[in-house]
């Protein structure tokens, strides 16, 4: 009895998972291979998909799975991520939902010619309803402290804005004078090609199977903006575009996607074809991409191993370049407009001009119309970048088109997250560094698995936090990082 | 009202088809990108797709939404094709189509298996197990006059075994005495390589393309067994097998995949994201294949103005050969062992030969085990050919792993469909020949457009027939085409 009511929730959440694999499915084939001509059929397919396991998931009848499943001895993290799965869908209306994704698919469209016209005006009725469509979002969980966090958690379960906030004010604190401090130093200067594209993916695959890409499980295709999309843990996709002019754009891409699917390949099989088997938050996620592309990609072990084999590949582009050399190159701190093209230093203070201004947003602080001044403002302020258009300041991104507000702040948590477990797990594997210079890369992998990637949702990030520092989100350790980083590069 | 008991309609069948979209793309992917070890979780998705699309299909509440349609005028041809795929899905129990689902998964492995162990007596428990399932299957449809018409409606609906019966009989006698003839001619040897696959896609693409290929609604890609899948009129996908000593295998197989993808393409856009917008059956898609592929592809007309640019790709292979000297080449009849690599003079016989042990098999006549002796003593009866291993022989095609008995008749019925639709082309476009002679594929593909594509399943295949040629499937068309053909290529 007790097994079959396990067994009756799993097989609930087998299909909604099948569910998630087509739509995973259809989204990366639709920026990998699709013709043009196939987007309408396959916006209309995706949206039932997505729209099927939605209503799987609101299914009344699943509150009751779980309550016998949690009696019967299912795992209580699995029972708690469906849990709050089922209340979220159920609480939210349809309608609302249907409105949301409707809004959304013509914002994009809009978006994409406001930008191309740098016009934010043409942009802003739109994103005036979703804001009006995400307050209606965030009053369907009035127990939330902020209304902000009814959004942010859709992406980063947990997380509050007065905690974000806190956590937020800390790093600008700490990135503004070491930035202005970098600024007063010489610039490296870059690494100049041409790399030809050919070699700069046998390089890249290269490093990547030290970390762990497995031909038969993984393949890498190429797209406009690279993503990692994976259908189970045995089925992982990465992507990349690659420059001939820009090493660190490709390699660095496909280090980065290889540390999102690296975690999804770690989920431990017990949540193969469960709504559970994924990362357990956007954050974690981006914990993971961050610490493999920055942490470890740009770091003195790994290019102490790599700079040979990288001037086999590309023997005139670094003729007589040493080791630091390199380091300084593909590590120039250069406050700049693009929050995707920017450095490590700099990267989490575009995220939290953004995290500002959208909080400032819902707290009505801020109205849409003065969205461009405030931004630019805050740009010069953070940065000392002056905004030359929309489109290079307000419009860049495409997220607000989606209507996906509590989304950004995300990407930094991930940063501290990521310089989190790697302050742990440099006292976990005292040789670690020695271990990168040699090429292993696998004890830190398994790592990582062994604390983050393993549970899948059924632990939070909070936990995970908690299980490895014995504390929560903190700012300190990547500030130490990058102080310590950045103080050694430029003689700070 | 009456338009929203259509658009009620049309709601319930746009889920369904973009199910089917998914599913589609679910398999293309799976034979052409997915890497090796996502296969078991590709496995269960697929099944669940497939199981929604059934159960949605089965709905008790389509059959309400059908009556409410037709009153209020929705499309007759619409509306009987979906109270078919309804009826049928209500009347097969689930359990029933799960099992026929579970043996034919396990029995996929087996008959690999036995097929390399060239051993029938390893694959012959499953295929009794087949054999069981499908008479039960059949009888879940009393009212048809032979048990294995319930199997091959499945895909061909409206064929009746005795039909098919006769128009194979027919066939057979005219085609025995033709391979005969031929056989007591020289041989004309082969086309000698190599041909550069890079070379041979081009060539592939650039036909391809003046019938109807479009650069932003196709794509092309490898895989093992070519096929095509399309997810929509607007985004058809064929595959191919190159082989750079055989430029026929690569060549022909793309026109083969481009006349199915040209069907899917012409279907009106009215019936876009319906069950009816594909191909009505699989032997009037054959017949498009078919037509593309030997009718057009192999023809004097065709080769007058392409042999010029394949001299262009393949100087020294092709030197100093004439039309004539390419058409006898790629028009070989030569009796063989394997269906999939037989010439249009025997392929039906090999269809017939299958056709034949299958009623035997559904009528009591003929024994499981005794497959294997009845499939040697037809060859040898039909095409002259002795089998020396059942790998060759009773092994060698997948399907009946798949316990889709009554689907090997389609072939040979698109084949006589082809020569109707080719006969009546002439009529209607008497320049046709010079037409093609000339590049203009294009009011062919119109043509049939015109008369066969554009109503999807609106139209069932007898239907087509009757509105194109004033009668129903005929093997005698196709019995002249041949015998005109290869009496001139061979001098009889």
């Amino acid at each position: 009895m007790t097994d079959a009511a396990i067994a009756a929730l799993r097989t609930h959440l087998a299909e909604t998972a099948d569910l998630h694999h087509a739509a995973m499915l259809l989204g990366w084939d639709q920026q990998t291979h699709m013709p043009p001509r196939g987007a309408q059929s396959r916006g209309q397919a995706g949206g039932t998909l997505e729209r099927l396991a939605h209503d799987r998931t609101a299914d009344p009848a699943l509150a009751g799975l779980l309550d016998a499943a949690a009696a019967a001895g299912e795992d209580a993290g699995l029972v708690r991520a469906v849990r709050e799965d089922h209340e979220r869908a159920a609480r939210v209306p349809g309608t609302l939902v249907g409105e949301m994704a409707e809004v959304a698919a013509e914002a994009q469209g809009v978006w994409e010619a406001a930008r191309a016209a740098s016009d934010f005006s043409a942009f802003a009725p739109l994103l005036e309803r979703h804001v009006a469509l995400c307050r209606q979002y965030a009053a369907c969980f009035p127990e939330v402290e902020h209304p902000y966090d009814a959004l942010m958690q859709r992406f980063e379960p947990g997380a509050t804005t007065s905690a974000v906030r806190a956590a937020f004010s800390e790093l600008r604190e700490g990135l503004v004078p070491l930035i202005a401090a970098i600024a007063a130093k010489p610039d490296p200067g870059d690494l100049v090609g041409p790399f030809p594209v050919g070699d700069q993916r046998t390089l890249a695959l290269e490093i990547a199977r030290t970390m762990g890409y497995d031909d038969d499980a993984w393949r890498i295709d190429e797209a406009a903006h690279p993503f990692m999309a994976n259908m189970g843990r045995q089925d992982v996709r990465i992507t990349t575009k690659e420059d001939e002019s820009a090493l660190a754009i490709g390699l660095f891409g496909v280090l980065h996607e290889t540390g999102h699917g690296l975690y999804e390949a770690g989920i431990d099989a017990r949540w193969d074809r469960t709504t559970v088997g994924t990362g357990t938050s956007l954050g974690v996620h981006e914990s993971q991409s961050r610490l493999w592309e920055n942490m470890v990609g740009r770091s003195r072990a790994q290019w102490s191993r790599w700079l040979p084999r990288a001037k086999e590949l590309f023997p005139v582009p670094l003729e007589g370049l040493e080791v630091d050399d390199v380091l300084r190159r593909i590590n120039a701190v250069r406050p700049s407009l693009i929050r995707v093209d920017a450095d490590e230093a700099t990267y989490c203070l575009h995220v939290l001009l953004r995290f500002e201004l959208e909080v400032a947003l819902f707290e009505g602080e801020l109205q849409v119309a003065d969205l461009p001044a405030a931004w630019n403002a805050r740009m010069q302020e953070y940065l000392g970048v002056d905004v030359p258009s929309d489109a290079d300041g307000v419009l860049q991104d495409v997220h607000w088109a989606h209507g996906v507000f509590g989304y950004f702040p995300t990407y930094a948590l991930g940063t501290m997250i990521a310089a989190q477990l790697w302050e742990a797990a440099h006292v976990a594997i005292p040789d670690l560094e020695t271990r990168i210079a040699d090429g292993d890369l696998a004890t830190l992998r398994e790592w990582l698995r062994e604390h983050v990637h393993q549970y899948g949702r059924t632990r939070t990030g909070d936990e995970i936090l908690q299980d490895v520092t014995g504390g929560g989100l903190d700012p300190a350790p990547l500030l130490r990082y990058l102080n310590d980083k950045y103080g050694a590069l430029y003689d700070l």
